[in-house]
């Protein structure tokens, strides 16, 4: 049942127990992460399939998660497109030749996963043999309005305004650019898929910096591409829209099989406005577990609680792990889904 | 009429036009306040009533709006508590002592405006001299939350970890934080009220990093202290809570007699939320300001769309103007307001 549970939340059918686990739990608050971290770059942990795979298992094997997903970045495949990507130390990614004009985009090549990002799909393989049927693996891409901001702004950003900027100043450019983006993103989840990831999540880091109108307008058809495309690829997606607890009505209708909520909403509020019948994930505060034990178990008690026992309930947090989060309070965390999250018999 | 405007807006009375004014509209993307900027640091700027007047008055004569806003920043009280406060070059405030203990917060003085913020005070004065019944003056603070996350974190943060830390883990000494922080505020803005400010704006700028259980619990008690104080001063109370969209109804409930709106939030929306009696004020994304002039005009046509001709509603942007945002659009945004918000005779 336990190799289940997760999928069968997926597809919002009743579970034994709440299935849980974490963005970015493969990752430095862990020691043996970190034991690895220093002897490899992190692009070229993700470029090593043996590297990716065994970090990919370190919270399978130290945790007792319910789900792996695999180490990856959300920029990996923008290489291939002829994106001249850096992972600067202590900064975050780097991004040497942005894309502003028409121009720029129309150099963007749509890659073929297979040649531009072997890597991934060969730790996807190499994943599930170690699994061998514990947990299911979940492959993940960025969605395309957060892969164009990347591209735009040359990395991370507060306000996005050169992404809006194009947006805005262009709408035919960005169009063009978001449709490769949302080609380029179908290939790569098709291709993990394909390699045998079991669900897939798709990452839309910082749409939360759009007004409602603005997403429907410039990101909504787009994302609503990708997810319709899914579809055949035969395993549930999972639609995360981070700070997007007032776009949840146009995620929704963009598509997903789950989804996925910050900590900012209270979920049962979010269940109200998508419909009982929709899966959902979430929603912890990931800074919550830096508060004390009985802290967290009582914030992991009440999301259960304000779930009302429904199916279709991943538990996670509303965002990735923080780097400071001590391990010990992870497993707090896990035993607390389990004591409130099962089935009494 | 037009010196009424705003006044009115803020009881939720009918006017001839949606009165407009920007947050952060006296700075760094005018001409002319960078003219006196490269002559003065920002805190001699705050601390210099002559300096502070001068700037306040920049965007009333050059754009015409229906309100000037003081010149100042919300941690300059701060000093007065005994907080070691610097403006670094092109890096915003660093708190040099934070706040990590319970022994921190007793330090903490309660401060007598006229003694540590006499230069906001003479300023206000200053200006309500300058601007001779033209337009009103708003005065303005930082709310509990915003003030406790910047002497904690000792400046700026991502994910507020040491705040909500600090939250978690120690509760009473953050409620006795919170506590002195909402004392001070009071103190402040009815200082600030009785040297003229004719409305008064609490900016709770940070406080969408919190979910709305912890908001509940750990802030609205103390932001309600400040707001039902803050009624024998007799000037109407400006409630903004950035990022705040899923917070609405709780800090319709701490109170205010606007509630300010950012971006993320469909206005009509909003007023459904909060109640169709509730004035409100927003909530143009101020990123729109570098759009083409006719996206502008078309996203000030469509919030005044949402908000139907109902009264109480003050036009602004959705938070701080960017510097990067060219003058004639403000302008443009101006007369777009005019255009569609006017009473037809």
């Amino acid at each position: 049942m336990k190799e289940q549970r997760f999928l069968r939340a997926c597809r919002g059918e009743d579970v034994d127990c709440t299935p849980v686990w974490l963005m970015r739990q493969a990752g430095r608050y862990m020691e043996e992460y970190m034991a690895i971290r220093r002897r490899h770059s992190f692009l070229t942990m993700c470029k090593t399939p043996e590297l990716a795979t065994q970090v990919t298992l370190q919270p399978v094997n130290r945790l007792g998660v319910d789900a792996a997903i695999l180490f990856a970045d959300i920029l990996l495949p923008l290489e291939g497109m002829g994106i001249e990507l850096e992972f600067a130390q202590n900064e975050g990614p780097v991004i040497h030749n942005p894309v502003r004009t028409e121009a720029d985009v129309d150099r963007l090549k749509i890659i073929e996963p297979e040649e531009a990002v072997p890597y991934v799909l060969e730790a996807v393989r190499m994943v599930r043999r170690e699994l061998a049927g514990r947990v299911p693996l979940i492959g993940f891409s960025g969605a395309p309005f957060t892969l164009a901001s990347y591209i735009i702004e040359g990395g991370g950003s507060k306000a996005y305004l050169d992404c809006k900027k194009l947006m805005w100043q262009n709408p035919q450019a960005w169009h063009r650019l978001m449709n490769k983006l949302a080609q380029v993103v179908v290939g790569y989840l098709k291709a993990q898929a394909a390699a045998g990831a079991q669900a897939l999540q798709v990452f839309d880091s910082w749409v939360g910096s759009l007004s409602p109108q603005d997403y429907q307008e410039y990101v909504l058809p787009h994302s609503r591409f990708v997810m319709e495309s899914m579809k055949e690829a035969g395993v549930p997606v999972i639609h995360f829209a981070h700070n997007g607890a007032t776009l949840l009505e146009l995620v929704r209708e963009a598509g997903g099989d789950v989804i996925s909520l910050d900590w900012r909403i209270d979920l049962a509020e979010a269940r109200r406005r998508l419909g009982a019948d929709v899966p959902v994930q979430g929603n912890l505060d990931p800074a919550a577990l830096l508060a004390p034990p009985e802290v967290i178990r009582q914030k992991v008690k009440k999301i259960l609680e304000a779930n009302q026992g429904c199916p279709g309930h991943i538990f996670n947090l509303g965002h990735g792990i923080h780097k400071e989060t001590p391990v010990e309070h992870v497993q707090v965390m896990i035993e607390a889904v389990r004591q409130f999250g099962c089935r009494q018999e």
